[in-house]
């Protein structure tokens, strides 16, 4: 039953990623057998290929964005059946029994979510590997079925930057009459712009430059504020209701808080590690006023932001790439030279 | 009609408090003359004598945590009459058309709240004087209704430790089954133990010293954590609904984070400044948790906190002082030796 599987790693640290066959898990009767047809590229992968988080665990095959083709299914499955298009994100399974669990939030899992790639399988113990591959075999209940309306290629980053940015737009209660604004434009931010447009609320985004106003618009921003304006920046002064921080390195978060209204909160969503420079109680204290953080979402929930984006014909900018070529890719994602996503077409592979 | 009275005053920065005779505001239409019969001393009023925020207007009389009798009502108030006991905090009024103004959180209000001292009425640019004195005028929606089963001194800090604390208890919805945390026993930490304790909360108590214990159990704490324990800490990791941390200086944040639960919140509600050290995002991200502000709170949910303490039989622990030991008393509130508000009986300033 194990599958030898082809798919695309790095072998150790540093090193470009290569063409390599793996051992998949054996499939058990809750489990579903998927073709993969579409994997996004996610800042993220290239963190773990290149170890910057220091626990990279090799051969590692990177891939949280996985849009295919059910080609099997364990007996126990009845959601499912082969032909099915369906997707993967970042987790594939989680202790199933924690109070965050039980409440829908496996991103939140007490015992930690098993991860799509770079973990270990919390039941045979077999390491996980990502969508940069032929095949995956994952738990019915953490396989999402995929709106037939959609553009299947557009849909893959929906399953990582889509879910990431819905998740507190939901939890935050964004709706009609709700201010939003989003800081950064890349795969994240431009995800955000989408939502929050079709969910009405009034969309701003924060951008450092003004070449980007156009797409901005074109994406559902209504309002474009250059961050470094002084001016442009007290216009909006105690304007938002919720700021999605998209920016995934270290950033001054201080010009942000006075956009916040009373009661806003400031959501971090792409950047783990500490906020320097050191932020200021005042605002918090004066407007009682939040910073937070967000990770991903749960299943219902990124079903739920499916079915969303099913209904107003959302998906994501995506830039289709042959997976030979994944490491110009990672290069062109550094230099922020991508709108928005870069998806691998995993027809590639066989070439 | 203008009013002279008697209270005690800074003169100028650095100066102890003399006895000194100024003019109130006239009394307008829909104003309430009162008779002051008691005023705690909050750490907020030190800090205005020592112009520590470089704000204080000279002559200042502090004082914001009112208690006193109607002696007299204009023309348009309906609400109060003469001899009735009633409550003034930090507020005398406010824009009443902003948005906050509108949700009765006048202390957000968008112009700026009138502060009961040191600040300037927002009609006739009469200074505003606070509670060390013998009269004070106040429109009649910023006056407070006293219940009458309670034990007048202890009500007086309910009008500022009792209603900073109450606000964030019911803003962040704490009832029977939440877990809620204080940091600092204090004028307001005592106040949190008790609120909290009585809305239904599990409680506990950080403290530095282990000394603080059998107080703090004696004011609701069902736990009592030593923060310094790295043992003790691990022990309610993901534990808290809502930290209420009371500190009124500079400290670090970082230890605390890991006891909030999913969604937990950490609201700082004594401490004005940089939040040094950094904070970090990880424990906020990965836990969806918040670090927000809060401050004092509105006039219908200070009157809201003032009944729930009539019902609950709720009062501050006071040490009653003769207004010519207020230096005395603000030496020992400097060093922390008051358990829990000093309350000037203001019959001492006839005597």
């Amino acid at each position: 039953m194990s599958m030898n599987v082809l798919g695309y790693a790095a072998l150790a640290a540093k090193e470009a990623l290569v063409p390599h066959r793996f051992i998949r898990r054996d499939p058990r009767a809750n489990d579903v057998v998927i073709q993969i047809l579409y994997c996004g590229i996610c800042h993220s992968d290239l963190h773990h290929v290149q170890n910057d988080w220091g626990r990279a665990r090799y051969p590692l095959v990177p891939g949280h964005e996985i849009i295919g083709q059910v080609i099997g299914v364990g007996a126990e499955v009845s959601r499912f059946r082969p032909g099915d298009y369906v997707g993967v994100g970042c987790m594939v399974d989680s202790c199933q029994h924690c109070g965050a669990c039980e409440q829908g939030l496996e991103q939140y899992c007490e015992e930690g979510a098993t991860l799509t790639y770079n973990d270990v399988d919390r039941h045979d113990q077999m390491p996980t590997y990502g969508g940069y591959s032929e095949k995956i075999v994952v738990a019915d209940r953490f396989v999402l079925k995929i709106p037939a309306s959609l553009d299947l290629p557009g849909v893959a980053p929906l399953l990582c930057a889509g879910i990431t940015t819905w998740s507190p737009l939901r939890h935050w209660q964004v709706g009609p009459g709700s201010k939003v604004a989003v800081v950064g434009l890349g795969g994240l931010g431009h995800m955000a712009l989408k939502l929050a447009h079709a969910l009405g609320a009034e969309v701003t985004l924060f951008t450092r430059s003004l070449g980007k106003e156009q797409d901005a618009r074109r994406l559902g921003a209504h309002h474009v504020v250059v961050s470094t304006s002084d001016e442009q920046m007290g216009s909006v002064k105690g304007h938002f209701d919720l700021i999605i921080d998209t920016v995934p390195y270290v950033h001054d978060l201080k010009p942000y808080m006075p956009t916040l209204a009373l009661n806003g909160t400031l959501v971090l969503v792409g950047y783990l590690g500490e906020l320097d420079p050191v932020l200021n109680s005042t605002p918090l204290v004066m407007g009682r006023k939040s910073v937070a953080g967000s990770v991903i979402g749960g299943i219902a929930e990124t079903q739920e932001m499916l079915d969303f984006c099913g209904q107003h014909d959302i998906i994501s900018d995506v830039e289709l790439i042959d997976i030979k070529n994944i490491d110009h890719a990672y290069q062109r994602m550094l230099s922020s030279d991508v709108k928005y996503r870069f998806v691998i077409d995993m027809a590639s592979l066989q070439a």
